[in-house]
């Protein structure tokens, strides 16, 4: 199997491994339709992390393992306005990887 | 995200975020190019697990401890012939898989 050395396919794989996670993925694919509205901010600069605790009802620090998650596999970005992190997708590397995924399988 | 229920999601991505459990899979896809000769059985059957001892240089319990993963996943089917048991990809499950990604991820 080729891997592409910009996919990190060990952490991609372990992070799509959590049901939790793969939502998050998605609901960032359509921020308005799943998440209330932001004060302040457009979604434009990405969720604001404390979305995914009101959505999840999980706790703060569980979705940010989650989100740390994503990110270390490469599947997000963010970005630190003020105090507030803001995640958005990746598309790219999410591409790249379903890309590889139909070659390499 | 809607999920089929003939695929098991945790488990697929758990079973390929090990890169040796990718490699099993790719080289299922081609026996002839990957292992050495099986005596008295064709690859018609499957691959017999001592090849993959072989082929990764590891212990036979790791190696059945991968391919048991694999299996639970859905990813290869294996049939007991006498006292030897040979593994076939799941080209049904795999496909699946790879479709419901580009769709859902």
């Amino acid at each position: 199997m080729t891997e592409q050395t910009t996919l990190d396919l060990d952490e991609i794989f372990k992070a799509l491994a959590h049901p939790v996670r793969r939502d998050m993925l998605y609901w960032l694919k359509d921020p308005e339709r799943f998440f209330v509205e932001q004060e302040h901010q457009s979604f434009e600069i990405g969720v604001c992390a404390g979305k995914f605790d009101q959505r999840t009802g999980l706790s703060q620090s569980t979705v940010s393992a989650h989100l740390a998650t994503l990110q270390r596999a490469g599947l997000v970005t963010s970005r630190k306005v003020g105090q507030w992190n803001f995640f958005k997708r990746n598309e790219e590397t999410i591409e790249a990887f379903v890309r590889h995924l139909g070659e390499a399988l």
